[in-house]
């Protein structure tokens, strides 16, 4: 037998802006056409962000091929709508010079994120999030998922985005309950990275309920530098990113036992309360913290408790299945201090015990 | 306006094993085992390798999940075999830990690496190919590629594998036009890169023909050697990596023209001889090359005439719509003397006028 080895050499380091302002939609596509000129732009949108408006205030009258998602919403972020994209993109005859421009939520930023990332294997994407929750999450990090007909983030790439405009009045459009419930993911940035940033959202509540737009866009920048900083350290999740997990295991299982009738940022709510009482049995807590992010997540109107109709046994159940789980059960990101990840021997996910998890929802079962 | 800007620090550089021998297949599970031990196998193949036994040889009896493709080949070769694969790896209650196995010639190489990209943000791929094909050329190098409806090769990824295993002995099963017209990469490897190597094809031709093992290995050899330094100086095709597409400008179109009746092999040789008859026009041949060229093909069997049935003014047409043109006409990869490409200014596909593309086709179509 003979053996010879192929290198693969590291891939360029690459960097993207993040533009943050109020404002920015009506004069951000000829930006965007200076930016990526010799790019051919196709836009993926969904029928909430058409209604709203910007998918106008963005074109400007401007003609540009483009791809509707409708329904809106979780219903629709699955492959059949990828492949949907990919074929209007082939139908409008583009090619490896295509850039996909998202614009909207975190279905739109998953779906057309993925479908930059498989067609004509990849071209660029541009994230332009209209929701609380993609303007503090998912627009930026590269991570795309969507779901087959057997189960959730079947499909999906690591596919970063070229650039990502942050425009604070688009969620001016949304309801109230997309709106705060959104909020909270923000909330989680401020407890793994930033204390200080937890105490601004704390003081300039009444501000950001209000939806003022100097607030936001302070918000977002905190959001895209805790994001940003950890992404850079770790793009790929083999460690530190586990860190912008938190509240995220338990906050998945409360989220698919609702089936899906709880928003992400509502589940993700029950699963910071949850990750806040682990860290009381672990001694991990310091006095009144959980009192004092629990008021927090209340003035957002988020659930902080367990609904009438969950089990904590199918809760447990579903952890078992978690897609990261090792051995039927997975790790879990907490706390030391707020605005610190707890990190025994350099590992942002830790082993803790099943009776653990089970005491705590169980004691969340009874507490509703 | 507040920017920021993201880091996407370089990937880390990585390798892959190409091993190369004859009859590997039995022993190869347990080795595959052992260098993946912690990952769960999932088989990627088709019906034409399981009838020639090849699934037994690698498995011996033990159970792995599998998905076979049937019918195999070209119509497969589709985004809709891509889902039903990912989804059979769902149902096989495979995660995170899977290791796909690709068995087979280039459409399983294809669905299997383009499948193992796509699946929970990407798991690795290890390639055993069994066709002359795919032991040249497809198993080598990371290129996916998958049908829509719409188009060839609408959806793909760059995705290198983990491990390629050349056994081939895997070869004897392939029918005699099979066999045959999957030497032509080797000869187009010869051309672009080595002119001892194309020496020794000629001289071997006999032995190869009788598909003698120890001939056969030392040309996996030779073109694992010259793709994988190809790669390793441009894995993602920027401009050296163009060289592996000599004679596929035009071949794609006599691919594409013959409704996929020619195998890639045959339209490649075509290919070649059309990229052969340009040089000449450009007087960058030396004398007899294109004889010495020509003759070696027909010993291969392969055509290195237009059919019948073919327009060179439909060529012409295909061309224009090439994926790669840029203003509706693509470049071309030509030799300035055998085994080295013409490379000016560091270019290795440059502009060829449509005129003398024109002349020599049409001299092709009167020339059959």
């Amino acid at each position: 037998m003979h053996e010879l080895e192929v290198k693969v050499p590291a891939a360029q380091p690459g960097s993207y802006r993040v533009a943050i302002g109020t404002g920015l939609l009506p004069g951000l596509w000829p930006q965007i056409k200076a930016a990526f000129g010799h790019r051919r732009p196709f836009v993926v949108t969904d029928a909430n962000v058409v209604s709203a408006g910007h998918l106008d205030t963005l074109l400007g009258g401007r003609p540009a091929p483009q791809f509707v998602i409708d329904p809106p919403g979780e219903g629709s972020k699955n492959i059949t709508t990828a492949v949907a994209i990919v074929e209007a993109m082939e139908k409008a005859y583009l090619g490896r010079d295509t850039l996909v421009v998202a614009l909207g939520g975190g279905t739109v930023g998953d779906m057309a994120g993925f479908a930059a990332a498989i067609f004509k294997r990849g071209v660029p994407v541009v994230q332009i999030p209209t929701t609380t929750l993609a303007q503090a999450d998912s627009a930026i990090g590269g991570k795309t998922g969507v779901d087959s007909s057997v189960s959730k983030n079947a499909f999906g790439a690591f596919w970063h985005p070229a650039a990502v405009y942050i425009d604070v009045a688009a969620v001016q459009t949304l309801d109230e309950r997309q709106y705060r419930s959104g909020l909270v993911e923000s909330v989680k940035h401020a407890m793994i990275a930033d204390a200080d940033y937890f105490e601004f959202i704390e003081q300039q509540m009444d501000a950001l309920l209000a939806r003022r737009t100097d607030v936001l866009e302070t918000l977002a920048r905190f959001n895209c530098t805790i994001k940003g900083r950890v992404i850079e350290a770790d793009p790929d999740e083999r460690n530190q990113r586990r860190m912008l997990n938190y509240g995220h295991t338990i906050g998945h299982a409360v989220e698919s036992a609702s089936n899906y009738r709880l928003l992400h940022g509502e589940a993700i709510a029950i699963g910071i309360i949850a990750a806040g009482r682990i860290e009381v049995e672990m001694g991990l807590s310091e006095p009144g913290r959980l009192e004092r992010v629990t008021a927090l997540l209340e003035r957002l109107d988020a659930p902080t408790k367990l609904s009438a109709d969950m089990d904590d046994k199918q809760l447990i159940d579903l952890l078992r299945h978690d897609k990261k789980a090792v051995d039927q059960w997975p790790r879990f990101v907490l706390l030391d201090r707020l605005g610190h990840v707890h990190c025994p021997d350099g590992q942002y996910a830790i082993d803790v015990g099943r009776s653990i998890v089970e005491k705590v929802l169980g004691a969340m079962a009874n507490d509703r």
